[in-house]
């Protein structure tokens, strides 16, 4: 099942006095349609979404299940299906799990948050249960669903909506749950200390808003912040820090252009709206985030990594405290990536974004002389 | 003279089956105070401004000269002072040289270029002579001067220069040198085919409007194009192809915003401007800029480099025709990059903006086992 499929590659260390970091790209797991999100079970295995509504359960060597049973209805059209997957902090004791799809609901589609558990086999999903639909539902349009779920260090669970593309300022709106990131209890409720739970005519849950399509959603280990990654229009891309009640900007700041070279909006900026830390033109497609912090790559602690799709590859920003201090962009063949995660074993497992998907993993090498 | 500054670095190649590029830093010359250009004699010899008004050459082994005589008075206040240098195409023959400069003339501050003979020692510049005033002059400020100097294809000079910070809107008007790019002859007039020699009211030396503050200037030897680096507000440092006769849009658009956060100009794209092929946001400050072609460092080949002044370091663009593929910081630890030239040699040669400044050298290393 492991094949290697490029030659050894050396690469930049994250400073003048770290040891080379050399890494080779494997393929641990094929045969899956779009991979989208991915959560590592405590015992090693790997539940994996497949976008036109399927999930499996990857194992240790890399082999593929059939789908599990108990998985809803998902409405696969344009960039919707299903999509991000996370394990309840508390996973092993009560095998919950979070799972983000696009559901077409009376009045047309939105992103969906459900619950479930984990059947002791892990060949189901049972009692799957929708805890949070980002209304208002929108009848024109299949993209910008947002879609991932990151659980906080204050134990509360993140969600990212998009702005579903057709009335860009949907992420303003504050009555309307698109274009968003929300914080939610483990119910989907709202959490009491959101920071509009008291304001009259705005929805409890929002966290933060003016967002396009926020794909990438990721706590700094060391800092704790909550560090967000969204598609720009042409050019634009962005990563943001998200501070309670903040307005990321969207649409009517952006670094970006419309895909008719239009203008976007008033500008680059407002006093008003927030300013993302990091900003891509042209676009790099950022989708999953992940802050490396393992042992396999010691020149890599400390950086976050970016899965990108156009141009397919994989981003390595390096970091002090809330900055971005550099970007490497790792020598890649490998086609366009949906995710990346770390494994337990300290290891870079990536999703690719294609028909015949696969999850890579990018394992330490030795030069070859 | 030459002294091991850092560990071997290894470095991330330019695709998946180049071979690995590993690079060491040495000191090749120092005592220079804030080098800002430099070109290399046809013998190996460097010659080198200080920008506070002299010019020195560096032999072969990186000893430095006493200050070559000769060298017209210049402006050295705020950015301003003796800046970039450059090499007539047939100097072996006529030992022409080119220089760009501060200079303090009737009503204020502005760009100058002269040219000049480099005496048979090498130890003076003779009859260095003002060719070209980038008029008007400004009384206030001493910053956003430009000043690099590139030779074309075509055998025309040209020659970038600032909007001198205080008033933007100079980089609009076709009647100021001002926030432009130049394309002269040797002898600093307007070529007859410029395009606009023959508009009425604007100065026909112009090659390129709607610049900030240019300090990278280079043509790319495989498409024959001319890029262009400039120093955006707060983000939004450009990477532009330049085509004649373009507006490039500062101040009326930009990806960046003031120094004090409000908005610039329209927002980041007009239909009748042109785009960047590259943005950075945050900036890295690009000043100096160099395509790679030598044999040192094949991984390499086909790279941009940019000197960055902050963060310090030098920028590795990968490109594929006219457009950037991918980016990587080179870790640093050396201090804030003026200029990036690629010696005779084959190595990388940065000099470093420091009052007490040094050319170093970037050489292929093995690795340390």
């Amino acid at each position: 099942m492991l094949r290697l499929l490029s030659l050894l590659l050396l690469l930049g260390t994250g400073s003048a006095l770290a040891q080379p970091a050399a890494f080779r790209v494997t393929e641990f797991a094929t045969g899956l349609e779009h991979p989208w999100g991915a959560a590592f079970l405590p015992d090693g295995g790997l539940l994996v979404t497949e976008r036109p509504g399927r999930l499996r359960l990857v194992g240790r060597e890399g082999q593929v299940s059939p789908p599990l049973a108990g998985v809803p209805a998902v409405e696969a059209q344009g960039q919707g299906g299903l999509l991000d997957i996370a394990l309840a902090p508390d996973f092993a004791r009560t095998r919950e799990v979070y799972l983000c799809q696009a559901a077409l609901v009376q009045g047309g589609a939105l992103t969906r948050l459900l619950r479930a558990r984990l059947s002791p086999d892990a060949a189901a999903l049972e009692e799957a249960t929708p805890i949070l639909d980002a209304t208002p539902p929108q009848a024109q349009g299949r993209n910008h669903y947002g879609c991932r779920i990151a659980f906080g260090p204050d134990g509360a669970l993140y969600l990212s909506t998009g702005d579903r593309y057709v009335t860009k300022m949907r992420a303003q709106r504050l009555d309307d749950l698109g274009g968003k990131v929300l914080r939610l209890a483990r119910n989907g409720a709202a959490l009491a200390d959101n920071p509009f739970a008291n304001r009259p005519g705005a929805r409890a849950e929002i966290f933060t808003h003016g967002h396009r399509n926020p794909q990438g959603l990721a706590f700094n280990p060391w800092t704790g912040s909550l560090w967000e990654a969204e598609f720009g229009p042409r050019g634009g891309d962005e990563i943001n820090i998200l501070r309670p009640g903040r307005n990321y900007g969207w649409p009517v700041v952006t670094h970006g252009i419309d895909y008719d070279g239009s203008k976007i909006g008033e500008g680059a900026s407002r006093p008003d709206m927030e300013q993302p830390i990091h900003v891509w033109v042209p676009s790099v497609s950022p989708s999953g985030i992940a802050f490396y912090t393992g042992a396999a790559f010691p020149a890599w602690r400390g950086s976050l990594f970016v899965a990108a799709l156009n141009p397919p590859g994989l981003v390595r920003l390096t970091t002090e405290g809330d900055r971005v201090t550099g970007e490497e962009r790792l020598p890649w063949n490998q086609g366009r990536l949906r995710d990346v995660l770390q494994g337990p074993d300290g290891l870079l497992y990536l999703l690719t974004d294609q028909a015949r998907g696969r999850v890579l993993r990018l394992e330490p090498g030795t030069s070859p002389r």
